[in-house]
């Protein structure tokens, strides 16, 4: 399945664009380029439409939303919408501004998602109306383990059920769940979090995931995040003494461009629930 | 000749005033500074004409154009003209969006351009009103190949005689043309359409080169797009079995840092119409 | 003492918000994440108090300043004064503009600011009201040398009267002062001023270390700018023959990423004036 997912990228090169934050803008890029698919990103109220119309899939991450750029967020997304376009939202630091929660909640409201990704943390305040973010990191009060598994698969197929998208909650142990089946994934390293903006970067691929996976949003996504985690352990096999977090980005982003479909399924760690 | 526009470069290290995008703005700044140059990034309306003083050049991106920085991009143009200061134009998307095609003719039209750099897409749109730009990527079915060579370069060369700007034309062949002569550039490697803003960088370093050679624009500019190709192919043989479109990022930055006179001369594969 | 200052980082993981230029920050956020604190950008005016409020410090940066980010500078930093949260200003290009420099020299006047970071030619024109700041580059005629080191340090300890704030002078030498101490710093490498951003990474680091240890303003500052010093060097000595900027920006965050106390000490070349 995996294999299939990562194939269709390649062969098809999903134009995906992007509404997201200034500060991994390029690694999101780099990373869709990696994967197969082609980024493109543009957040002027007056040429979103025009650049969702022409685009696959649509990426919207409020990691620095504005005033400018909120509007934009709307604007494209009821255009994919109406282009039956598949939309990510990646509600980066949900519950830590009103702003954040409130823009994350409207756009979901409003829209159609196919997919919310974020840390267990953001998705709680989005589910729950409460959470304890800090900063654009997890609470470690709120991670998933393997105790509190079943029911954060429970949480998570819940909130599908309402918001309709697929939700894919990321941390030590990822979940992706429909409102029916839930991909527990096992793949990654803590090291992912000392690096900024691998959470971005993965929501860029899903909506690239997604965009060329039309009728399988849920396997999309969950190839995605597998595929993430993957490259993030080969990132680390590959790590010399003295590299540090930035040499990692580097290899994680490289890991994503090498990676096969083989590759892919025979390294995922996955359980289905 | 080509010895001589980066010797220029390196000895006089122009600062260089990019009003750009946010996407590939660091790869641009680094990369001014690995060919000689200086870069200084600046787009509010209040201060860029004062920034662009204090400059020798500047450099024009539309990847991220809204509607604060439109207004700063003609202004500081204005001011540019104004003191002889020679002015790169990056058409990023034109034909993707009206508000990207509009900006760019717009830009043409009122400010004295010494470079417009693209892709075919792009420069066709600008050339003939039309094109079928793809995103931000060229469409295949425009490319510049050697069957259509001939026909390229005197479409080339009639768009700079209209415009009164160099033209380069980057892909597989490259061509930099004034009404008179072009340089057909045949370096560089397909690879380098998978890192992001690979063109952005050319056009920051285009305008060092035109700055630091303020009389022979069409001979900086063919300068700057050869000695992006040699670096795409100098990165491209220093690729190991891991290595992705990130180190390879790094690769062609660090190539530019490395590049001599000597070696730009030597590996440069230059045809003249 | 500099060991003192950088487990307290360490420990602590102090959430640092930044407003902040976008053309560097992505290495501030990864050399944040690297020096053991943790990153949040935010500057919209909705939401900079509540973004300050759950961080421990601020970092204010004016490389990319612009209309909607400078009242978002001010209300944060008024924030940040408040709840007692130790402000860094990193004055980018005063001196180059008004724009800059009033915006620079306004933030002195209104915020109680912890600690300035900036080229002796920014600081000199916030101090004197003069200065030759060649865009973002400190001017040569500024420079601070041996020769004119205790005059140099009679200026900062001055300009930390007058200011209240930690002045840090970064440049071939550091000085970092108080109105009674300096700190005079000979780490470092001419190498890092090659690269876009070293100074900014700077700041954002000193954000983390002053917030870490919030009685030592001074010895913190000095300990942040010491280990930057320290990591050009130790990432100079990892350049191969083919390495240019772009890898010896990922050797420098490697770097402060594997730093430990007993080696900052060891390496640290400081005088105290």
């Amino acid at each position: 399945m995996m294999k299939e997912m990562l194939e269709n990228v390649k062969k098809q090169c999903p134009l995906v664009h992007n509404i997201t934050n200034y500060v991994t803008v390029n690694d999101c890029a780099n990373a869709l380029l990696a994967c197969g698919g082609s980024p493109i990103m543009s957040d002027d109220i007056e040429e979103v439409e025009e650049i969702t119309s022409i685009c696959g899939g649509l990426n919207i991450n409020i990691g620095t939303l504005n005033q400018n750029t909120i509007p934009s967020m709307y604007k494209a997304g009821m255009k994919a919408n109406e282009l039956s376009h598949p939309v990510v939202l990646d509600p980066v630091g949900a519950g830590a501004s009103a702003l954040r929660t409130n823009t994350a909640m409207g756009l979901i409201e409003k829209l159609d998602i196919a997919v919310i990704r974020g840390n267990i943390s953001e998705i709680k305040t989005l589910a729950l109306g409460s959470g304890t973010t800090r900063g654009v990191d997890a609470d470690i009060s709120d991670r998933v383990t393997r105790d509190n598994l079943q029911q954060s698969v429970a949480f998570a197929k819940e909130f599908s059920k309402r918001s309709g998208a697929v939700i894919a909650i990321t941390g030590a142990i990822d979940i992706v769940a429909d409102k029916e089946k839930a991909y527990c994934i096992f793949n990654g390293d803590p090291m992912m979090g000392i690096i900024t903006g691998t959470g971005c970067q993965l929501s860029a691929i899903t909506a690239a995931y997604v965009t060329a996976n039309p009728d399988k949003p849920l396997e999309a996504a969950a190839a995605a995040v597998c595929l993430m985690g993957v490259c993030g352990e080969k990132a680390l096999e590959r790590m010399g003494e003295d590299d540090g977090n930035s040499s990692y980005r580097n290899y994680i982003i490289d890991a994503i461009y090498r990676m096969t479909g083989e590759e892919l399924e025979e390294r995922a760690k996955v359980e289905i629930y």
